[in-house]
């Protein structure tokens, strides 16, 4: 697997656009469309907010077909608690690109970010999408890219190659934040975390949807920036087959491959996320080692990573990691406090579930000083293991989400 | 049932005392006891953190007496990951003040509150236990009160008489928050909330146990400051029968009028907790209504109450109140969405899942702007409701969590 350059258009066969809709206060391109020049089976993991976006919704139902052709997505406006008209109007999204390209309403599926509440501007959208068809281009993923973003700062996109047999298959990606991230997202389940990838390789649609949940479950889901759960989160996962490899129908070598594959890009997806956080100054990644069960380990390893008070001290560049072991022990995991060991960088600071006498106090500030911090929790337990990844809890975030909607 | 002004001391027979031992870098009072005059029955709550606390450890095993006497709790150090030496320490503070008073050490219950996973300085404890002892005192609650604050800017006191028969009985308290202020606290069970309540009535053990966990399951359990769980955790209640009332011995009509007040009491001092939360600029009451069982509200009114993003827009007197209804949904209860109603004060916004049309926005931004916000939830399925009291998310938290050890 080599990582190259590119995003959602980089695999072969899409075409992606972008343009402004004046959905966004802005004034930001705030409109965008993902086409496969053939059909492609898709997968799709939502939200499991009990509060689901009306697009959300329709692409639940739209799911159900074998193939699709098309995903739009507006920014700015979330299509949420927005009732039976709310609702309509994601169909309407779908219809009318369905529409103008000749296509059926199922093979469109369709994303919305941005405030909840708010009836979307769908003549505004009605408009635009003449000048987003005819946008279309091998080249578009950047718009694309760009389009999807709220409060973001930068667009991210990440792709990878790999070989399957004697066929190249590529995978894109790209995806939105950056608050409102905790997603659990399933298949038919949940973030607002946009993530769209796409993929030249030869897969069947339930081979895809195993292959997207191995890996939203060790990436997207594994990722917080405020522990707040949206009612919009979605990926999707489009394969169009153009790459020609022999097609994956089991949890074969290659159903392996594509997997390690569709991981790491996600992986490196959910962390730029992380890393463009609202008002993140620092990335931490948190490893729970030596747990009974992986379940144990996510679980510890999540909640340390939504602890307020880790992440305000992070922030202050203070290692005090008391907060470690009682987000640990909040976590409602079974284990033996007696037996834990936690590390900031390479530095024992608990062994044994008591605190290291005389550890270098020092250095301990000086990796708290650094852009990347790295905690490890051994439960000396087992074999089992999880790494999660979160942000500091600046005075910023506070600031950019006291002035959202207003 | 009437409230008196008072704290620990009010109800006959309890004496109290604080003094500085300097364990405080702030040099202020770290040292309190609080002592009933003849054998007290007791009951305590502790934090359900896996990592608990060396006096949680110690006042867990010595509740199983039958009798006590007294409670010594310091401020400014959480004896927390202190391992074998920590349980040590904790014993030590009950051995010293049963010595020095004639006691059995486990007549003695012990608290601590602070940073974790520094050594108790146990010896600057041992210096000031003589003075702790000659200063206690029927006047001396509100010393005690000032000797357990930690980050709280004032005291936390309150106290009701009621009568039960023909005998007058008092109930007084006195806790400390005030971050890291997510209790869940059972008898058996979990806050760094402290909380010191004193009654006069004759009770049994079995009957205090009973009413401190009704008591605190709609009150301390019903509060967040941040979300995060402690290590030390603890409520204590001494009940020493010198209101001379017929003993309650099961759960008849005094019964219940007891648990009315004590319910009251801990209801005031858990609201103190929220409004001298680190930061706070508001205070939040959260009602949820309609539920289907009482377990569906309550789990519902505390998602609402810990979700960072709404707190911050409530800093920001920004009613965005599409992050009241993710949080909702994101609190993991099954409920039909298009059935509930949102309201902000008494300005309904969202009727059976979707916005009110016209709604008073600037009524609801004036809303905002005052001390205390209103928040109700309705999901019409149900008759159960519960009560969740949160504060706002603002960036002086932020400020004192990321300098508080260093």
């Amino acid at each position: 697997m080599i990582v190259v350059k590119g995003g959602v258009t980089t695999a072969k066969g899409f075409l992606a656009s972008g343009v402004k809709a004046g959905i966004k206060k802005s004034k930001k391109t705030d409109l965008g469309l993902l086409y496969s020049e053939i059909p492609a089976v898709a997968a799709g993991a939502f939200t499991i907010n009990r509060f689901q976006a009306s697009p959300v919704k329709i692409s639940k139902a739209h799911l159900k077909n074998n193939a699709h052709h098309a995903i739009i997505v507006n920014s700015g406006n979330a299509n949420c608690a927005n009732g039976k008209r709310g609702d309509m109007d994601a169909l309407l999204m779908a219809d009318y690109i369905a529409k103008i390209m000749g296509l059926n309403r199922k093979d469109v599926l369709v994303a919305s970010t941005g405030i909840i509440g708010k009836v979307l501007p769908i003549d505004k959208i009605k408009n635009r999408i003449p000048y987003l068809v005819s946008g279309l281009s091998e080249k578009g993923g950047s718009d694309f890219a760009e389009a999807i973003l709220t409060t973001d700062t930068e667009k991210k996109e990440f792709a990878v190659k790999m070989k399957l047999g004697s066929s190249v298959v590529t995978i894109g990606g790209a995806c939105k934040g950056v608050g409102m991230i905790y997603p659990n997202i399933k298949i038919e389940n949940h973030a607002t975390m946009l993530a769209f990838i796409t993929t030249d390789a030869a897969i069947s649609k339930k081979m895809l949807e195993g292959a997207l949940n191995e890996a939203i479950d060790s990436s997207f889901n594994m990722i917080s920036v405020d522990g707040d759960m949206s009612t919009n989160d979605c990926c999707f996962i489009l394969a169009n087959g153009i790459a020609g490899n022999k097609k994956i129908k089991s949890k074969d070598g290659n159903y392996q491959k594509f997997v390690r594959g569709l991981k790491f890009l996600t992986s490196e997806l959910a962390k730029m996320l992380v890393i463009d956080g609202e008002g993140a100054t620092k990335f931490v990644t948190i490893d729970v080692i030596g747990a009974e069960h992986q379940g144990d380990a996510k679980r510890i390893a999540r909640k340390i990573s939504t602890s307020n008070l880790l992440k305000c001290c992070i922030y202050g560049e203070d290692p005090n990691w008391g907060r470690i072991i009682s987000a640990c022990g909040a976590s409602g995991v079974e284990f033996n406090p007696s037996k834990v060991d936690v590390y900031l960088g390479d530095i024992k600071v608990l062994s044994g579930g008591s605190c290291v006498k005389g550890y270098d106090k020092n250095k301990a500030k000086r990796l708290f000083k650094r852009k990347k911090i790295y905690i490890k929790v051994d439960l000396k337990s087992g074999r089992s293991k999880a790494t999660a990844w979160t942000c500091d809890f600046s005075k910023e975030y506070v600031e950019i989400n006291s002035e959202y909607s207003t």
